[in-house]
């Protein structure tokens, strides 16, 4: 031992998500996020991961509300490189997808989800270029019995690749 | 919306395995986890999730270091049930299984293991009845080539099933 092989690293588990968040004004954006996880049973509390240079980062700040959809493995490669590799600082994210407005006035986006999720803000921890958030789960639905898309399958069928930005990315 | 349905958390995704800490006095113990994730790549950082409850979780309170050993799908339900439904308190739980010992004095179990990590904690954040701890990579090891399980994998395929001391666990 005494030395890091960051390979070790790709053998963690994750799903493939949607994270999703509103602005004062109404303005909408999403991102693709694969480090999203429930941290207690009772209550229901769950964690995600946000960079804090990603504009959905500003909108989680902002509103205190975002949501959560689950991918299925049928997503096509061209949605993952929507939300997942550009910004919506330069890109309109949801002139095209299907969504929900929950009651917090959160947009839940329903094409290729498997689940959805709307939450409420309870918490935060400082990480360095990401703002670990804990938050609370306000509603869910399940959308589709679909195999929800593992981390895993996205890299090895999907071919897959993570941006610089994700808290996963290994040079 | 407005209603939680439990079964969209189940669509969340995750890995399994054994988080492991050792005591002043050498005493050793693990548990199984399936809440172990990156939350930033430059510097390495992870976090896990741990029941305060549990025995493991005063060992990392005790020594500041631990390790985790993600494991393959050809992990025995019996290695399961050892370590995930079995409390250190009660059996003496490396009694029969491979291990490594790391720099830091952290054992690292590398039966059924396709990757080992040794890791020091540098946060927690208080969640109730877990402690999500936030740790940097101190060593990292490939240790095979083996298929890592999913938490789905584990429900689905191994028909596992999760302690009420788990953060996942949904009655």
């Amino acid at each position: 031992m005494g030395e890091i092989n960051k390979e070790a690293l790709f053998k963690l588990g994750y799903g493939v998500y949607l994270v999703s968040s509103l602005k004062a004004g109404g303005k909408l954006n999403a991102q693709v996020s694969n480090v999203v996880f429930q941290v207690t049973s009772e209550p229901v509390k769950l964690a995600i991961c946000i960079n804090k240079s990603n504009l959905t980062y500003d909108y989680i700040k902002n509103s205190g509300y975002f949501g959560v959809s689950v991918l299925s493995e049928a997503v096509p490669m061209t949605f993952i490189g929507t939300f997942g590799f550009k910004s919506g600082r330069d890109i309109e994210k949801f002139k095209d997808v299907n969504f929900i407005v929950a009651d917090s006035g959160t947009p839940l986006i329903t094409d290729y989800a498997v689940g959805i999720m709307e939450l409420k803000v309870v918490g935060e921890m400082d990480s360095g270029s990401h703002t670990l958030f804990v938050w609370e789960l306000l509603s869910s639905q399940v959308i589709s019995e679909a195999t929800a898309m593992s981390y895993a399958y996205y890299h090895e069928v999907k071919k897959g690749k993570s941006p610089k930005s994700a808290p996963t990315y290994v040079s």
